[in-house]
């Protein structure tokens, strides 16, 4: 179902949409024939809402793709994650309140360590300080470049943004990131016409930052990446005629949920905290969208008892959104990140989706093999939206 | 697969299709953990058909996507109904056996009723009776327009047909129903500048009706919607090289029928008399589209009891259908309609396709629950008539 038709469907309601992300939720058992981290955990809440509500697997962008969390986050929000390609300058921008005109070029960017022959030797400057990014972001923002503005702004720990305003600049570069130690910080290069002179200007920026951080050792270099513009995406609430918020703790996650048109609330760090931004903001919105992080985090170090611990804190925290009475909870994930594998990978992600009008499925908790039996079947992660909005009586018939 | 493919690998054969539609089938429990109108009506033949055949969810449009009768039917008939939109009047004005020309644009009428002060008070003219809405009709027939034949012609109830013919005439108009009571009729506005004499035409119509029915309360206002022009879908002759005929009671779902190239066979209006007409012209055709409304009617009404109750005269009835030996019989529904949500809903329908030919499953019996474990899995309602044409041995293979 293409974005406009789906448009075309959507109408005003009084109910109430909480879509609940843990990231990297889904996962893989540790040994043979054991449970997964969702299976392991103590989650009275969650299954007893899969008890009333219906389950499925999602596979966030197709099956074997691996998703980064920006397509993940799209997937989830409804949009098409191979239409829509969000550069991850552009994550890093709105997840610090950079806002960005339509004409900006963003890119993420890495303090790293270089050694005297000019090769990378830490992509990420021994993870430096964040008190040491901010001083060293404001050193770089001093930079000027002719006919473009420069802004850099310390993001966390080794990251920062930076932003080229200015007319005529196109994000059709490549990367000045390696990706790999012991070689030297990549030329960046046009990948079209129009972009030869964003090149030139983003090589000279590169070559500034270079002198100016010659002697702040381990943070004596660079790295750029993932150049981009604005997408625009049409936002939930044009789309749907929905008030939506969102409560995350991490940069990029408000980022993507502003991507959206969700306005980005203020919250403390712990999943107490954001469920309890949830609850003071209840009634001002349509739609919540609720990040935790701590599941991917906890994956990405391959600690699976630490993610059977979040998923149990997540689910004692469940009573404060369960008192809320919102007319649809989904709980699922960006993607799966199984604690064996540290990483992001490419399998489905299990989803829960709870409202008075859900058809029963057989199942009787919420775990990957459950949810591959439950009634929502096999999906893609863009489908749960528009079933979350059917489910809220916020889609009306389509066609006579 | 789109319909070119499809046509390119269509074959004949001898073999007999029947496509048994029950509308609005798809249902819910009744109450936490009950079984669904389906689950409680007693239905030996079909839990016999689901043993011996294969089964499975199909979703009409897509996930969360409630389908009016039109797309829910284009599904089943193979177009995909995102693709292939056809507006009320079409159907309305095909269901009454009025043939449209390429160039005529169609519309629904309703007559309703107004107050002095010109809003809407009765969207339906307090359900018209048919004698009452014949002889309004015919009054309308009578209003002659500047260069552009007019044809009314009645339907049931309050409903009824308006057609222009003319040339150079545009069905890219808005409707004037308001869609709630207590406001006026709308304005027919073009949507393109193509549209602007058809939409002055319409409006001269609508207020020559006004002044026609001024005195006739409760239908003294009419209400238009669904302006269309024909979509010339390929017919099932076509694409399939399939004689097929339609058996329905109500208008509308023949001239969905007839869209796909279908002869609309006239029958009773019971289950019995509908099965009878099939048996009558069995040797005449290939394929058979038989449609059942009690169903969504008793859903539309909150009735679970008379949907148990339809589908078991519906169940009683099959044995003349299964003594003509169909090689294929597919039973479904067009959307669910649950008695609890009184209106089309998004659900999947169960689908059971029975064939010598099945790969059989596990499922002892016709079900929701039963259809979420079979064979054919979760489809899209657009890939149920391909399955049937494989089952009936009538598409060659794809390529080398």
């Amino acid at each position: 179902m293409d974005l406009e038709t789906l448009k075309s469907l959507a109408v005003k309601a009084e109910t109430k949409i909480v879509l609940l992300v843990l990231d990297g939720l889904g996962d893989l058992p540790r040994e043979p024939g054991g449970p997964t981290p969702l299976e392991a955990a103590r989650t009275p809440n969650m299954d007893a809402l899969a008890v009333r509500g219906v389950t499925g697997l999602a596979d966030p962008v197709g099956p074997g793709i691996t998703p980064g969390s920006g397509p993940g986050h799209l997937g989830l929000f409804g949009y098409d994650p191979l239409k829509y390609r969000i550069g991850r300058g552009v994550i890093e921008a709105l997840g610090i309140d950079l806002e960005l005109t339509p004409t900006d070029v963003a890119a993420r960017g890495n303090f790293c360590t270089m050694d005297e022959a000019g090769r990378v030797t830490d992509r990420r400057a021994g993870r430096l300080s964040t008190e040491r990014c901010i001083e060293l972001s404001r050193l770089l923002d001093t930079i000027r470049l002719e006919g473009v503005e420069v802004i850099v702004r310390p993001v966390k720990e080794h990251r920062f943004v930076v932003l080229w305003r200015g007319n005529g600049l196109s994000d059709q570069m490549t990367e000045s990131d390696p990706q790999r130690l012991d070689e030297a910080p990549l030329k960046v290069e046009a990948k079209t016409p129009e972009a030869e002179r964003t090149a030139r200007l983003v090589n000279a920026f590169i070559e500034k930052a270079r002198l100016l951080l010659r002697e702040k050792h381990p943070a004596n270099m660079i790295l750029l990446r993932g150049f981009a513009k604005h997408p625009n995406l049409p936002t939930f609430r044009e789309l749907y005629q929905l008030q939506a918020a969102a409560v995350a703790v991490y940069p990029m996650y408000r980022g993507l949920g502003k991507l959206a048109g969700m306005q980005a609330l203020v919250t403390g760090p712990s999943v107490r905290e954001e469920f309890d931004v949830l609850r003071q903001h209840w009634r001002k919105y349509d739609f919540f969208y609720v990040h935790v992080k701590g599941t991917d985090t906890a994956g990405e170090d391959g600690n699976f008892d630490g993610k059977v611990a979040v998923i149990e804190e997540v689910d004692r925290e469940l009573t404060t959104l369960l008192g809320l009475r919102p007319d649809v909870l989904v709980i699922t994930g960006d993607h799966s990140t199984p604690a064996s594998f540290r990483a992001h990978s490419w399998h489905p992600v299990p989803v829960l989706l709870s409202s008075r009008w859900c058809r029963p499925d057989d199942v009787q908790e919420f775990s990957e093999r459950g949810c591959l039996r439950g009634g929502l079947g096999r999906l893609k992660g863009k489908e749960i939206l528009p079933l979350a909005l059917a489910h809220a009586e916020r889609l009306t018939k389509f066609g006579a």
